[in-house]
């Protein structure tokens, strides 16, 4: 397998870290989405993937785009150990935590989200960081209180085991950090973060232990 | 089953695709985004979803929220007709596309967001429409040149029955149309819309034909 991946994206790291648990070796291709413009956008990259996002897994012939269903299917194809639970609404849960990072923080503070904003309506610096911090906030304000008193929040979002939940939120985190947002009002969130990021396959798969890591 | 939802949510709307796909019957619940400073803030609503985001279906003792977990748990639970393909690569490529929807287009167009960038950042209304109408282009031109030459696209965007994908595109292209965006340059993305909103089930769930419908 060959993973097309940037060392500080979010989606990248999730599939990163998917592949760590699975135990899957694969060719780490970089594509730097900041040097010369973006190497997503050129020709070469967007023959592979037309969104000119990443991750991109190629699977022999098979091309993959999009982290939540590149790990859906790493997790089809390699079963053990298991991201999802086995029970239909522990499942439901478990995917709907992961959605709320990747559809309720994430997208809006995107690369690309945050270059608009800059280039094409000329907010400050200080406009595009309260702008960060305030879909964080938003988004970490929604998790904590419905993790807080989860009953099935033990180690990981679902018990003793991390799934496709953890998966998504350790990026997240990560981010939060980097940008250096207070975390103070999310303890139940960083503490399950940080206990992810104690496992290994969750160590390998940080930025700062990728090829193109600067 | 009790639906929380709005009639012009796109993520609600594609819960009530998926429920009609199933015939599967529900108590519509109204939760209304705007009247009032928006509903989904009230405390009644927060004690259902801490999210204060719709939809979100109450399953007998089970409440479960993001409209992909959702759907994916209808599915797992009421097999036909399926939702998702019977192949793995297949499957990937469905919720793809279903999440290329998911989380590029509407995330960065939700209705909350579109309210920051007026009430904090003081844009324009030309400039919230020039946003709202650059990541569709942005998501749709992906979706066009991904689609266009896809083998696996043909009365759907998987095959001959619609899929979670469809449940997605659909809303999308709804709700394009709703803010008058062109959709000139995407004419497989559009005819694919087309082809599933003649489906009785699609007409069903669609924003005028709910109960809160304005």
């Amino acid at each position: 397998m060959k993973l097309y991946s940037y060392f500080r994206s979010s989606a990248s790291y999730r599939v990163r870290i998917a592949l760590a648990l699975k135990g899957l070796p694969y060719e780490y291709a970089a594509v730097h989405l900041v040097k010369g413009g973006g190497q997503q956008l050129s020709s070469v990259y967007r023959s592979v993937n037309p969104d000119s996002l990443v991750p991109t897994l190629e699977d022999g012939p098979h091309v993959l785009t999009q982290s939540l269903a590149i790990v859906e299917y790493l997790n089809e194809l390699h079963p053990e150990p298991p991201l999802l639970p086995s029970d239909a609404v522990d499942r439901a849960y478990v995917r709907s935590v992961a959605l709320q990072v990747a559809c309720e923080i994430h997208p809006v503070n995107n690369l690309r989200v945050l270059q608009y904003l800059k280039n094409s309506l000329g907010v400050t610096e200080e406009q595009k960081t309260e702008w960060y911090r305030h879909w964080v906030d938003v988004g970490f304000g929604a998790l904590e209180s419905r993790l807080e008193d989860e009953r099935r929040v033990g180690e990981f979002v679902c018990g003793g085991t991390p799934t496709l939940a953890d998966i998504c939120l350790v990026p997240q985190v990560w981010n939060a950090r980097r940008f250096n947002i207070p975390l103070d009002d999310y303890p139940t969130v960083v503490c399950l973060a940080d206990n992810a990021m104690k496992l290994e396959a969750f160590k390998m798969a940080q930025p700062a232990n990728q090829p193109d890591a600067e």
